[in-house]
């Protein structure tokens, strides 16, 4: 079968869980992105978000597109290359693929582990992993968060993981690993020009990333300025 | 100005120095990818190619797509993931954007540091650095590559830096060093579909990965099989 970028390979709540049908948020309002769903939000150069670990154990994968030109996103091979790092911290301007700045991240509340090596979750993921039938996937969960409203994945970018945690050991080997963030910590980037940022709560059940007990949880955010 | 993946930002011999105009390598036939260019070749499933860093100094940019949807293609991120490494290895499967194995590695003599981490060189990463004006770089040469056997490149994934000396430490950061291949050392993989397989022998000269003298070099190559 051909794969298609833009077509999710099933469905969840995601498509109605969207803050509105024009993903444009009331500045100051809590917003959540639900378990093992997503959530597109349209930001304005100069606004602000604010993610929140709300239970302290969720793996948040984060995207963002240029809001005029959906070939340009939010990379993380780019922006290992601009940062000379694997791990942005607070004050990095994370970029796109055309190594534009996309976001400035101001505030980090967490020890800082942040994941850009690996790929979102997708079906053939969770198959891998010994699934039979549908699992919620990233993927699946930017899909349709951008569908919920009115746009379409053009390809699947390499998220930023917020809060997950792969060390790298000397030989190269990387693990997946529980998160050590704590409840409520945050992360807050401003956007750099207008863009539409989308969040998965990551409903990986099968590894420990969500946390020992394997349970995908909300997480909260909120838009400030302008 | 809108970000425009198939289109070069300037010109290079790439245009000209394709192997033929359908990317059909005639097999067990040394080809080179001459100092500071791309070339793309076709191989049917089961056929190897074998790139040899001649010089031992040169980096080689590698990116594959699926000769029949170019919406799949060689994908670092789900490499990592599936391998649980940063450095694939002889013997390792890498992986398409859906997963699927693209090439198995069955011979590797040099030190096997190839770096997976990078984007590859733009004409934005030049001026970063400070460059004034057009400057050969490995995005353009995928683009062109393609374009010399009738083909677009539909985005610019993040490529297989053979060679290219990316040490981690262990607190994220990372550093551009020159490789630790020697002269002659060869990369042999199989195709494990028919795909498209492009190579960029990469002008890098303000940075010392291709050799503390930085002087980018030819690469040459081969196909067997079939």
């Amino acid at each position: 079968m051909q794969f298609n970028p833009s077509e999710p390979d099933g469905r969840n709540n995601t498509l109605k869980s969207g803050i509105n049908s024009t993903g444009l948020p009331e500045p100051n309002k809590k917003y959540q992105v639900p378990a093992r769903c997503g959530v597109a939000v349209r930001l304005k150069k100069g606004q602000a978000i604010t993610i929140e670990n709300t239970h302290g154990t969720q793996v948040c994968d984060f995207w963002a597109f240029q809001d005029q030109n959906n070939n340009e996103f939010l990379s993380m091979a780019d922006t290992r290359m601009c940062l000379e790092s694997i791990f942005p911290k607070t004050g990095d301007n994370i970029v796109s693929n055309t190594r534009r700045p996309m976001f400035k991240i101001i505030e980090d509340t967490s020890p800082g582990y942040h994941d850009t090596l690996m790929a979102c979750c997708d079906l053939n993921r969770y198959k891998l992993l010994g699934c039979k039938g549908y699992h919620d996937n990233c993927t699946d969960n930017l899909r349709m968060a951008l569908m919920a409203i009115g746009l379409k994945a053009p390809l699947i970018p390499n998220p930023l993981n917020l809060w997950m945690n792969i060390p790298v050991s000397e030989d190269g080997s990387t693990s997946f690993k529980p998160t050590v963030s704590r409840p409520k910590d945050w992360v807050k980037m401003v956007a750099l020009s207008d863009l539409v940022a989308v969040m998965s709560s990551c409903p990986q059940d099968m590894t420990p990333i969500n946390g020992l007990n394997k349970k995908p949880v909300e997480l909260n955010f909120f838009v400030t300025g302008r």
